[in-house]
């Protein structure tokens, strides 16, 4: 299990590392603190652990959110108080958004706890549990480590982690964590797809009986077919079609989305026309692993009844309404697919509508080199757009149209996601944000935690103004580690996703203007690329000068009219006028 | 109470406004979110509050702190979930420290509540009171208001915020923010200075025995001077002396460092020779609102016992360990100053050792214009110190002479605080640290709150380069609202406290680099004067010149070296190596 050298008895905090390895963590986000350092020694000596400091705990904890995303398990080491607070907002996030992530907290020795020593980042009362009660409310697990029992602790968290697919808490005195530790045990890993065979027959009888009723079947998929392991699965009910489908906005690319029978992003009525007629009205629409949350339904304005589908949650599954326990997303995917692969090929054929044309359906990628056919499209709308000032519009279809398999693209909350999300991206290509967690800055550190992660993809972050600047200081640690993401900033001097909800010319919509041009070098990343786009023309060269450039950062500004946004927000406008407002 | 236009009725925000604006407070710090923006519309249209949108919540958090350090009370304003968390570290802060901080959260509607709506910013699960659970840990009261008796909940959290000195917690849904509110009663504002008085005769009696069993009073004063009122009751004991004295990291200016019985910093084994002497061998020894933290006794290594003092706290005193509840500080200062005045003259004299000369202690401020007196002092240093590299022993005394009475001080926690504390500075100066709560990062945002509350004072910034990295992008909003402080940024290429602590030249100590020249401009300070210092001289010439410069915001970038401390780190070693060190 370790690689430590035999002369070196091993450690509680050797023992955690050594259990995030089997996980497959690679890197450990954090930053030191005087409670942490000789904590973090044995980090930085372990052989398969990587230390990433970051500049701020937020910035851990979003990038070791991004890196679960990607692998599957995050981790982020942080000192006691004020640390573990700063990083409680991402560590939320990865609840709401279901990221397994562990938080080691490293805090004062256990002789310092016992006295109720009035030591710094406590409010000197001698109440050293006040922070991990706090984190309770944002965890699936919580520990305080004893020596007694330090790792039979750890594992019962990191299970909890697993099963839930969701954070864990552990605060870790630092003489426990440097004290010795016995033999790490094999780790029971929960199996995502283990079903109760009695319930999964019922499910299939179930599901037989409502796929017969109708032709109009379509499915729906969401980011827990992502988070549970069902993406295999979804792929092969898919590949027994041909069945519509669509996804929501937290699931974009958990499918194929070049695939002939995907309809695109389904928002209620933010989709588009011919989305919204298929999935609101599917009978019976499979909903696999879907949160009915505002941004999934574009605010509630779903027209299909989610009790007459067949809905595919995490552990259990729903036939009109009646709810099949422990029947896995995965095992009822399958199930589904044998009973698709069971119908009649005529009747199957009536179920695939044929793809509509749409503006924002990309060309399928062809034989051609990506490169000359960018090209080509770029010269038609030089010729096109060189007088015309750069919209949100056109902005996310040349961003769609740059996207490579290999590419992970995160997108932060606002206009950037809106905007991004109804592209089609080749199929390989990921995608990462955060919709119903919704925190603005996030995907800065989520990058920096996606690409290490995996260093075989490129990443392409886009973000507003506004969004950036919480985070911003991050950039510096993309930097530091030599990753060279493609950032496309969009100025439009505040936060507009806000502006177009409430308050167009409200002055708290407005931020510092920063001089973007000059913030990457500023920031400490070594010979940034830096590129300005005022216009389609501009944009368009922008991208095919970013996606040649692999050797360093490059930070594209695009420049947008304050109140310039996505074609989204004008269809919620037109289609449902009542709730075109973003606010619940 | 309110100037409001008759014809627009009040609502429960505008009351809220109204009664902050009562307790002195005219800036309002905080973020927009969806949940919020219609309540920031009452904000900014409210005739005496102004809104302060910094770019990430924590910032406001602190700006509201360093504010309410200043004016007595502050505030902010974040939207639910991801706003109010970015925060909780910031408010945590405020109770630690004890500033008297109202966080209002604005969350989603009742009916959104009602409905366990899956909306964004929450787990999606239904539970709206994860997040105000969560802030139970770090403040004072809490409440969820209704509109039933939301007046009657926001007076409850007010008073025990004045009453506490700590930060007070509400969540306000949208609709209830916006309800109409009757007329707003006027507020029992609790009176820190209210004694019980056969509490106070009986303290009296043991303190003046207490005090007739000595000669070597006395004393040493921290910051619940501050918090509880009580600065005119301790000037008026010190005067009433010679009573030597000295005061701790915290409680730095809460006395006039200019007066001949000040001693200066105590801090333990890390004191000089004469502070620790007098404090340590004092009896009795007056503890004016002394908080025993490990920052305020050099790491425990005081030899003063506390059960021999007459210690004072913020509502109760104790004599040889015996309690008298109900004394608050400043009714058992002004006791103490007549028990003082009651002594013969010929022995109050006698506990006045006379001031030793100290490298450290300033020259008096006299009458030649300070500018003739720094340039002298310039002149010497350029001649001696052309050649030699700067250091921190340094850097501190040129710091420290050049602060002027109308001068707020903020010092980061690390060797900014540690270096800047035993600094004397002129009657009149105030300071602004966060010792306890050790945030790395604080004063970023503390000195945009303290230079609002009071803009005659111009800010001077002290902060190591690795703890501004957490919070740099606030300097644009200091740029934003035309404030010009100066600051002082010690370039060391990471965390050098850290370092003298654990991991001399470990990895996890360094930081990326950023190009400190470019940082104030590039996030949006207009026209930043940037200074650099890499010799004694060159400080010098810098210093002259941001003391002349006042139009602008202006940046002193002092290069240091990695594992060069103050003066104070080597007291420690020398006197107590086995506590050298600073982990608890």
């Amino acid at each position: 299990m370790t690689t430590r050298p035999p002369e070196t008895s091993a450690t509680v905090i050797d023992q955690i590392l050594d259990r995030l390895c089997a996980l497959g963590v690679r890197h450990l986000f954090g930053m030191p603190g005087d409670y942490n350092l000789q904590v973090l020694d044995r980090v930085v000596a372990h052989p398969r652990m990587k230390w990433v400091g970051t500049t701020n705990e937020l910035g851990a904890a979003y990038a070791a959110d991004g890196y679960g995303r990607v692998n599957g398990f995050g981790a982020l080491l942080t000192t006691f108080g004020v640390g573990e607070l700063n990083a409680i907002n991402g560590v939320a996030g990865s609840y709401a958004e279901r990221v397994p992530v562990l938080h080691i907290v490293i805090g004062p020795t256990t002789d310092t706890e016992g006295a109720d020593s009035p030591v710094h980042h406590t409010m000197g009362d001698g109440d050293f549990d006040r922070f991990a009660r706090a984190h309770r409310e944002v965890v699936c697990a919580d520990a305080v480590l004893r020596a007694e029992d330090a790792l039979f602790e750890v594992d019962r968290v990191v299970t909890a982690c697993l099963r839930e697919s969701r954070p864990g808490y552990l605060r870790v005195p630092r003489d426990v964590a440097l004290g010795p530790a016995p033999p790490l045990p094999s780790l029971n890993r929960p199996d995502p797809k283990a079903a109760h065979p009695g319930s999964l027959d019922n499910f299939r009888a179930a599901a037989r009986v409502r796929l017969a009723e109708s032709d109009d079947v379509a499915v729906l998929a969401d980011f827990l077919v992502d988070r549970f392991d069902a993406r295999a699965e979804l792929a092969e009910l898919l590949a027994a079609g041909p069945l519509p489908h669509a996804t929501v906005m937290a699931g974009k690319t958990v499918v194929d989305e070049q695939a002939p029978d995907f309809l695109g992003l389904y928002a209620g009525a933010m989709s588009e026309a011919h989305v919204r007629a298929a999935i609101d009205g599917a009978d019976p629409l499979i909903m696999a692993g879907v949160l009915l949350t505002d941004h999934a339904t574009g605010k509630f304005t779903h027209e299909f009844d989610p009790e007459k589908a067949i809905r595919l949650g995490p552990t259990s599954a729903r036939v009109n309404g009646v709810e099949f326990p422990g029947v896995p997303l995965a095992a009822a995917l399958t199930v589904l697919t044998a009973l698709i692969k069971e119908r009649p090929p005529a009747r199957a054929s009536v179920t695939a509508p044929r793809r509509q044309a749409s503006s924002t359906a990309n060309p399928p990628v062809g034989n051609f080199p990506a490169a000359v056919k960018k090209s080509a499209a770029a010269l038609f709308r030089t010729f096109c757009g060189r007088w015309t000032p750069l919209t949100q519009s056109y902005l996310w279809k040349a961003v769609g149209e740059a996207v490579r398999p290999e590419y992970i693209v995160c997108a932060d909350s606002g206009t950037a996601l809106i905007g991004a999300a109804e592209q089609r991206f080749p199929d390989g290509a990921r995608f990462v944000s955060q919709p119903l967690w919704s925190s603005i800055g996030f995907t800065v550190p989520a990058l920096l935690g996606a690409q290490l992660a995996d260093p075989t993809r490129r990443g392409l972050l886009l973000i507003g103004d506004g969004a950036a600047q919480l985070t911003a200081p991050e950039l510096g640690v993309l930097g530091r580690h030599r990753l060279n993401p493609m950032v496309v900033l969009v100025n439009n001097d505040g936060y507009t996703v806000e502006r177009i909800t409430h308050g167009m010319s409200a002055v708290y919509n407005e931020v510092a203007r920063w001089d973007w041009s000059d913030v990457p070098a500023a920031l400490g990343v070594p010979n940034p690329l830096v590129l300005s786009a005022r216009t389609p023309a501009e944009l368009d060269r922008a991208l095919i000068r970013a996606a040649a450039t692999t050797d360093r950062l490059v930070l594209i500004e695009a420049f947008l009219q304050k109140v310039d946004v996505p074609p989204a927000f004008h269809r919620m406008t037109a289609n449902r006028p009542d709730k075109a407002k973003w606010v619940p």
